[in-house]
């Protein structure tokens, strides 16, 4: 029962994530977990090599696994004093080892510096959270190829800068949105594919590693394996990308941060996707326009007859907010000696918020996409909203050809505002053009103007663009795929 | 104890305002109590004017008080639906009224729709908030002008794009970095003493009221108030104001943005402008320069010789964030219809979260200040570690009116080359300069080469600065002296 | 003539600004006329306190006045060494003096650093262009009170996360949009008043003006003017102040951007302010709502019936690119050192770029004011587009005195299903509810459901905004009223 | 010779990039000669499908080709009307595409919109322009190799939150900065391997141009060819495409921003990523520091003494800006409809101004690293500043292993306390250390507090970090590499 003044964040304001498997992902605790996670690997990776006893491995990875002790908002708290969660964490950890094997304790975060154990703990949860928005994407994806496909010829009013153009179809719109969709999904497998686990220690030379193997003596390492190279620290933090499930860099990456801002990337491009397909569909469920309608719309106690288009909404309220959080990203690229005093600490919660706001997007927008209400009928009513207009540019087309460029436009533009003024419907007009009326018959010129017929190649490019299956293809082999350089994977995500 | 997919934020990654008031006026705890205020002055502001009983009142403030039944968590679950926590608020209230009187119902949340009470609620979130965080802010001032004084003559290296320039003094240096806090302060002050009510029930006309007036026959007030006006809608508006203790609006602001806009750019301003002590202090406190230091700084257990400048770190990462945010808020200024569908959900987070890393840097400012060690006897190795060459602007004008610019600038030059390449003192290098050595009595070289000798208007400037006494005033003024148009307020912050 | 491989941005991708005073005023040549009259400045005010002779300060006044022997691009590519425009100006400045008077080369730029001569140059710059961009905001600000006035009881569908929520008016929605324009213009005519000189020398001590002062004897000032102070630094600083027109600091600001930061956030406010405005004429005008249109629509070769609303489209443009720009300016508040290196020159683009398209939008906004067509007749159509269920709201409120609120409810939800799955109006379905049909004669439910009936407070709420004089008052009274903190300023912008 | 009040930007606010090819490629001029070639592109494209006579195309390619008839700033100044320059730069085209060949009018710009030209021009930029950024990349990445094979072994202390840790080598900074450029190249190659023609006519259905073939009665294709496809529009994209040398789109991408965003992404990521290594030369060139300098520092008339980092100070500049404008770009793709009202305009700047800032940083990032002049006697000094306490955490480790854990840290603890308060070398404290002085010996505790044997892995991920190839593999098969799902692309830029 929180009390009035309490801290805590529950998702209140957070209406797009709140109850998703990516908030549960990115809570606190997930963050703790991972953590623990990462230490655990470390302690395994070095008993692996002969840098600590296996029982130490073993202690080490049970006392992670009891999450229950943990405190976290003790944590928090206790942050405040070194500036990072990873110190008072690995107190709380050593005293949990210390329960089980006093010997083992001396092996806890050893050698490590807090960056590489909470960089890694990001990367873990990064790779967590991604799961289900990939899934959740894939969804979305299939729902807009099912109504593109079962709309490929049903004609909508194409719109530019807000006014009706020429007509369109809502399969190809539909395919649209997919295709951001598929976008997003690639440039999101592409960075989850490529999160490396972080070690370095202290400066990012793996020195301490020397030194502990050095003070145990422990370095002569009697038959040292020869692949991935003879060199301690390497071979170190090779084992310890395996234990953790994510790649292996080719060197610290305290300050080279480029996981972390192609992320941000990733997630701002899916975000501003997604708010794509939000844009529309709020745009087109407006009362007078009408040809969309979410599945199930937000009511309003006041006022019975609203249905608002809440996913939607939400969805746009984080295309808002990603591009922001990214250009933070961005920014700490510019991370200065071997750790930041800064910038660093300021990527934990713009890219928390980020996987958050995304998570939540692509989970409305799965729900959006499978309940959306299409309703050709009113796109048939507004493709008339002009009287034939929209299909001017076809007439004059046609016209120029048969009575010279400068009369078609003549005539069409004394037409058109006849029709306007008289409330008449385009082609009746244009019967009463002589030069018309003469060239074209009543027939033809019928079948100029009707808007559900004039939809060039919407059909065509629909019908290719359909055939692309990039979040499939990713789902299956995004592992191997997205993969970098020839690193080492697993392909294991704990 | 929270499970390992706990969801909750609760501050593990925000070090910097972890513990403080702000984090907890800022929880979603705070949220709900705040909008609970917000539902019992709208009723309570209906009673005073005869639109509901005194009784309903009564209960209505009564069930709003008993915030520990309100499940926050359960609320966030159930925003979803309609995009915004106020809708299962309202029904928890509803029930909670029920229990004490039936009749009182009716008159929870009457007329008003969900953004009043959200808006309202999240000015007076913001009210409360501001509160420590000025005062924070004045303690950082005081701080500040202590050193100031303390140090107005201490010398110290003035330095332009990472080079030695000429010097300077710490006590100029600090209260410049003062004058940024006052100038936060006062915008801050300005900002909160006219954060505004919201009502305006479902489109901004405030028509309910009337509806429900007309519906109960109570429009025809037999005596009216003529002040503020004889409008049923104005009066409730003002009489609402009242009672949450927040300014009056001359318009219902649902998509008139101004205040959340305003917030935004008072918090960017206040953390870039403590962004620039966290800076100068994490460049003067490096291991080369080492002039100052922080009083606790954060140890490492690897390496027991480190102290971090831990408050200037988390500073630094705050004004790395607060701009991107206040960004997102600008951008909502661009909110369409009489409710937009995503700009206004884009505001709450990062409004949120400017506040809160605003709060924290505010307070790690404020014991920055109090606690930072200065090291003059490291500012005067500094300055000499040009060797004399901190001052050769000031022997170039002396040298120039002696022996003209041409001759000085070189005679300057071949000195500085010989001074640098020799590792010997400037004014030993000049009295080698023939020219010079007759020009310039040995003394008077000495003298002139002296860095601590060449402050000019330094003292002159700090002492007119120190003079300006912005927070203390604004401290016990600000609900009076930031008021805008006329607009009557009570200056009380429940 | 331009080469295909010229680099001049001419306007070609701002169609905002393009043409505009705003952008004549801030193009490079601009920036070099305020260089050349803040060295100008310099000089008159050292002469003025006999810290150079008489003539040099007629040297370079007239030698700065010869704008057309400065040429930009080559000044451009000598600026890149320095990494500033100054240094090479003041060559050049130098030579034109020297062909005067050679007496007076030695006091060109004497004591002041390039930061000094370009924040000036660019507060002159923003003080010129900020002019124009004022009278835009009260041109826009007088012709929205004028469609207000005209409108106050224009009945309009008020809309709320994108569908018909209860009718407002189309005065209330007018006047709103000029209370935001007002709001801009305060913020805007506040941060002009207070724009400062710069002038601080190589790192913000004056203690070059004191250097050169001693070395030509002239710091036993025999007579010295006991206001503002006995300081020869505080004296220059107020004299060259007031030679610029602009106000006196407190202190030197190279590193303390409170100008800049202002200028920054008074501009992403503009820009979102007329992006509302924008945003409401381009919801408004879609084909099929049609309520507004632009005076001037863009017309389209291809489609003869297309008329886009240009002038909306470019404020919307606009009001997403400044609020991003706005926050390098508030991240470059946390400036290191003296003179930081990169946050400075980090200013500059984004700076121009923020007046240039906040210029062009308040000169679009004022056209499209101006210019704006209503059409209330669609307008009422849209009203009727939900056949009544806009008044819901107010039924709910009548019927529920009348039957009881759960009665009231269902009886109203099976009348909205009904009329909708009919097609028939509102009152009509309710007369076949047998309950209501009782309760209300038919009379009196065709008053209830008429949209134009039902509009609240909005007359009067637009009557007490209309009332607010913001710009008005502004801007004759903008250089007193803004002042800060009793600064001494001459109001004179050159 | 500009005049006062001329609005041109000359580059005068841009050191970076100006006089750069960077900035030649994107000026104006070249935006026009892009949409000229566009056009050029179409004409021929229809020729080769029988779409237009191949006179036509000849007659259009050669007007286009006479860029010096098209006054830049003539057709800034009317883009004003119609909100963009394709509309004044076709009736100039027409005008020149006349004078040669009067049947030829009709076909320039046939069925396309204005978005086709621009956007294909843009794409056009974006390709000319990245040519000679990754040129400098690859200039800057080889420069680094070198100093980073050079320095293999060159000891340089680590530093963390501004503090010296562990030593570290310079060659290991200096792959690492490396290998930021390396990631740079690679995303900016995909991405332009990447770059779409744009082709949809009116609102992306490509219908006007099966119009113009029925009213030419070219439909009926006697011997289509097969592949891509039988579609007209199809094939013409296909052929338009391979005009331009730009890659074929699935769709077009009116409002499928995806190429844009991706620009904005890798552009963001190359400022920030040479930011990093501006970061790090502008604080290891302090004047107390000294370890780096730039080659050719910016020097400073009044005083003599300074070297500026201009190049990193520009850097730097760049780092700070691209970020936001690239959140600009990302939010953009949230455009609505088939052409978005303000979204689309509100690209132009932020990405010319993307491609020039990170043009310029890229030119002065190769200057900067060809030019750097390396210090290791500086370094060296800087080691020692603790007086050895930089190797604490390796004695911890031996120490730990002889006499505890906890006897180990107290007797290192008051060591560094002595040897601080007594200036005196940690190794000698230590020997007054009784439990420490007897386990051992003296040559052993000089080596273990040697700060130039402690480097740890550094070597070994130096040279495996090294043998990543990864501009210079790019730079040949970038054409091949990046290219994305089969797409067909002739690789010619022309």
């Amino acid at each position: 029962m929180p009390s009035t003044d309490s801290f805590e964040d529950l998702g209140l304001l957070s209406p797009g994530p709140a109850g998703s498997p990516v908030e549960a992902a990115t809570g606190d605790a997930a963050y703790v977990r991972a953590m623990l996670d990462a230490e655990a690997a470390l302690t395994r990776a070095q008993a692996a090599l002969g840098l600590a006893p296996a029982t130490a491995a073993e202690a080490v990875t049970a006392a992670a696994a009891e999450t229950g002790r943990y405190d976290v908002r003790d944590l928090a708290l206790r942050a405040r004093s070194g500036g990072n969660p990873v110190i008072p964490l690995v107190a709380d950890l050593t005293a949990a080892v210390a329960e089980r094997d006093r010997q083992a304790v001396a092996h806890v975060h050893r050698g490590a510096t807090s960056q590489d154990i909470l960089d890694t703990a990001t990367m873990l949860v990064a790779a967590r959270t991604l799961e289900p928005v990939l899934a959740d994407l894939g969804r979305t994806a299939d729902a807009l190829a099912r109504l593109a496909a079962e709309h490929r010829d049903t004609p909508i009013a194409g719109r530019t800068l807000t006014q009706h153009a020429v007509p369109t179809t809502f399969g190809l719109k539909a395919v649209g949105w997919r295709s951001l969709v598929l976008d997003s999904h690639e440039r999101l497998a592409a960075v989850r594919a490529a999160l490396p686990a972080q070690l370095g220690g202290a400066a990012g030379t793996l020195a301490a590693f020397h030194a502990f193997a050095e003070a145990d003596g422990t370095t002569a390492d009697p038959d040292p394996d020869p692949d991935p190279g003879p060199d301690l620290g390497l071979r170190l933090l090779a084992g310890y990308a395996a234990e953790t499930g994510l790649s292996e860099p080719t060197l610290p990456w305290h300050t080279l941060r480029t996981p972390v801002a192609d992320l941000g990337g990733a997630l701002a491009f899916t975000a501003g996707a997604l708010g794509k397909l939000a844009a529309d569909v709020l745009l087109l469920s407006r009362t007078e326009i009408g040809e969309l309608g979410e599945g199930s719309g937000g009511g309003s106690s006041a006022m019975p007859h609203k249905a608002n288009p809440v996913r939607a909404t939400l969805i746009a309220a984080a295309a808002r907010q990603v591009p922001a959080l990214a250009s933070v990203l961005y920014a700490g690229l510019a991370a200065e000696d071997e750790r930041p005093a800064g910038a660093w600490h300021a990527e934990w919660q713009p890219l928390r918020q980020a996987l958050r706001l995304v998570g939540g997007a692509a989970r409305d927008a799965a729900e959006l996409a499978e309940g959306l209400r299409v309703h050709p009928h009113r796109m048939r009513d507004n493709l008339d909203a002009t009287d034939g207009l929209i299909t001017s540019e076809r007439l004059a087309a046609v016209l120029a050809a048969l009575i010279g460029r400068g009369e078609a436009r003549k005539a069409l533009s004394r037409a058109s505002r006849h029709a306007v003024e008289q409330g008449m419907e385009l082609d009746e007009a244009l019967r009463e053009e002589p030069g018309i009326a003469g060239a074209l018959p009543q027939d033809r010129l019928r079948e100029l103007t009707d808007p559900t017929q004039y939809a060039g190649s919407a059909g065509a490019l629909m019908d290719r663009a359909l055939r692309r299956t990039g979040a499939a293809r990713n789902r299956s082999d995004e592992a191997s795929d997205a993969d970098g350089a020839g690193q080492p994977r697993t392909g294991r995500w704990p």
